[in-house]
């Protein structure tokens, strides 16, 4: 990773500020009210986009922005052709994310403010993080929250997750089965992220912790399509990546 | 705990809809497009009260509603004169949760429309789950989501929680210190809320961890008095109630 303030060129004038904003789980009426304001008066927007495709939170943006806006789209290399553990992977996303921060780099020392669009919060998982990471140290920078997908899911889905002192844990479904089932055995709620096609191990975790009855899938929460069922009732192996599934709670009565 | 549909009397007309609105993390420009609209267009609301104050639901929710908005005030019975532990304690919140489903219940009954004011997230601890627990298969429901108290923590701090596949543990400081160092050693990131007189304990546990390094303090985040430092920083014995701790998650470079 290239940290900018290593190579940035010395800045003697003004410099924009960089905006992380969270734009919520995905129905657009749930971005904040700072939010909606900052996108209406930024210089340039950036976002990350899956080739051919502008994704949620630029859509969501949409109704918010000025004509004149600049716009950075950060198009990611590759999604799914080559696999995670490749060590090219690796190597081809650390330059992707560089090559990212520059292009917005570039924008900031020209004095102009970016607004980077993040789906749900912006430090709860997320690509805008890395851009954080390697801009956060040199330009000024503002951290505007958001709602998360997860929050999005479970009001959705009508059901209180943590009452009095539940402990919650969020889990990559990704993670391998030995230990996803050893955190789900020490946690009252969950939400395990990132489903894909990990869904037949989470099946399998969720069964062996004894909460596959509790469990809930949900797909595009919030938005258009959404689907919302018992676990136990999804017949499917695979499921989209960003879908989720909650754990809920204790339903202790008070 | 009282299910209205056990007592309530039989509606034959139009009843009114239940909004549990989330009301974000404290500074009033982030709040939802939707919570912002609702509250402008409901005939009451209802909010959780200490006595003598009104709370931060209720003052971010101000410059949102109509004047002719009725308002369903409900004061907590005690806030700290009653050990949690003490058993009149059970007894007392249940009957002052009861009590007030059936206040809001009337007004629903009369085919009024009724939001919820819920500080964070409503399904993310906090009292308006236990009057959605009583309300919910009763009367039509609608939850709206909230920005949590944890993300406008974070945030505000400028520390990214979550790269990659972290886990991230939430946990109330009420744990026990057991519970507590056990649940910290299996997680990469960590939310300690319900700081208070816990603080102490939670101090220890983060020791035995071996956290204490990376464990920051938040204090009304958002806020007017926004306070956040190193949790080692910090000299006090004993903390606000709502402060929170924040261990960020693994730092990796990409």
């Amino acid at each position: 990773m290239i940290r900018l303030h290593d190579t940035a060129s010395v800045v003697t004038g003004h410099v924009g500020t960089l905006y992380t904003v969270g734009m919520g789980p995905g129905d657009p009426e749930l971005i904040t009210l700072k939010a909606a304001r900052l996108l209406g008066c930024v210089d340039a927007i950036a976002f990350f986009a899956k080739r051919g495709r502008n994704g949620h939170a630029r859509s969501i943006a949409g109704p918010h922005l000025h004509p004149a806006i600049e716009e950075i789209r950060l198009d990611y290399p590759y999604t799914t052709e080559i696999a995670l553990r490749d060590p090219r992977y690796a190597e081809g996303i650390t330059q992707f994310y560089d090559e990212s921060a520059r292009r917005v780099a570039n924008v900031l020392d020209s004095g102009r403010d970016v607004a980077l669009l993040c789906e749900g919060d912006p430090f709860f998982y997320g690509s805008s993080m890395y851009l954080f990471d390697r801009l956060g140290g040199v330009y000024p920078t503002r951290v505007i929250p958001g709602v998360t997908g997860m929050s999005g899911c479970w009001t959705q889905a009508g059901v209180p997750m943590l009452h009095g002192d539940d402990v919650l844990s969020v889990l990559p479904g990704t993670l391998d089965m030995e230990t996803l089932t050893a955190r789900l055995r020490s946690c009252d709620a969950a939400v395990i992220m990132k489903v894909g096609r990990n869904l037949p191990k989470i099946r399998m975790a969720l069964e062996r912790a004894g909460l596959s009855g509790r469990a809930l899938y949900v797909e595009r929460g919030t938005m258009e399509g959404e689907r919302i069922c018992a676990l136990h009732a999804l017949t499917q192996e695979e499921a989209p990546y960003f879908s989720i599934v909650l754990v809920p709670g204790r339903q202790g009565p008070r």
